[in-house]
């Protein structure tokens, strides 16, 4: 037995979500059915929207549905010598949000995979060169994951910046603050090892 | 610093769904808009179709966009003297899919719940009562959870049905096939104990 042609589509539709599967999605859908078919008709105004109007940034490939996104469009930060490469826009928020860094930013959705098929054209490199043979910054901060990939593609981006004469610098890695030495993994100690500095 | 604000409108509507916040909200946008915008499409239209025509069946109060559900338009089952009650359409796909029942149901959406301003008018069994008085069926299977709300429902509609003279009755509640004694609380273990049956 399935439910009726309308409210099955509906389910099938939710399942299309990240994490949502046959049970979850029929949750959802009798809460919206139930509850919240204001909320259910807002959601489908604002994918409707959304997947037809954003796109990427021209400058720093953010999602924007203007032709440049609101860091790139500043008219201080767009000037800034200074360049933070990211893998996803999550990770942008997350920077944006320590309100430390005020230079301009590129992501690259994602990090080299070439199993996956992401090669440097996937994570728009040639954009990323373009700019860097303008000469529009002088240090670019790599700011990928501490993951194996993240650092290949650290590694690569670097090697670029090399044949550009552009300075590149790794964010820090090692025991987060507030965390306690006793529970941190034994490669996060070995970096922080490596890492220290000079007390003042 | 937030996100654009066609993405930001989409992580907001996103949290209409239950159990999703802003961060997974923000992972769904993120999936959506760079690996299934057909997807999300499909999703916007599939949600717009639903709350439009969506309703409740005339007869069991069941999710359909047509007057009756597939069920109360069955010419056998429509025809049934047996109804099973149940609390949500989630629970008669449930017992549909068992295969075991083969009459009519009535979906009360919730049980009663005073202090949550839920009474009879809440659960239809106005529109219940309204068949009893039609004498369309002779015996009444409450299939509510086995909850304290669950079974003060299922005493309230006892009660009902001795004003009409029809017979209720309860689903069994014991020991689950294929689970251990061991692990089976004591509530339940009592249930099985009272609702023995005669070996045969």
């Amino acid at each position: 037995m399935e439910f009726s042609p309308l409210l099955e589509k509906m389910i099938e539709s939710l399942r299309c979500l990240p994490g949502v599967g046959r049970k979850s999605a029929q949750r959802a859908a009798f809460h919206l059915l139930e509850r919240d078919r204001r909320g259910a008709e807002d959601l489908a105004k604002a994918l409707i929207a959304a997947i037809e109007h954003v796109g990427h940034c021209q400058h720093c490939r953010n999602y924007t549905e203007q032709d440049l996104c609101s860091i790139c469009a500043h008219p201080k930060r767009s000037q800034s010598k200074l360049m933070c490469i990211v893998e996803s826009p999550a990770d942008l928020l997350a920077l944006e949000q320590s309100g430390q860094f005020k230079g301009r930013y590129f992501v690259l959705f994602g990090h080299l995979s070439p199993l996956d098929g992401i090669g440097p054209e996937q994570l728009g490199l040639s954009v990323l060169e373009q700019q860097f043979q303008n000469s529009v910054v002088d240090e670019v901060v790599l700011a990928t994951n501490p993951t194996v990939e993240g650092d290949a593609t650290a590694h690569y981006i670097a090697d670029l910046c090399k044949k550009y004469s552009i300075n590149a610098t790794r964010i820090a890695h090692g025991v987060p603050v507030g965390g306690e030495l006793e529970y941190v993994d034994g490669t996060t100690l070995a970096r922080s090892f490596a890492g220290r500095t000079q007390m003042p």
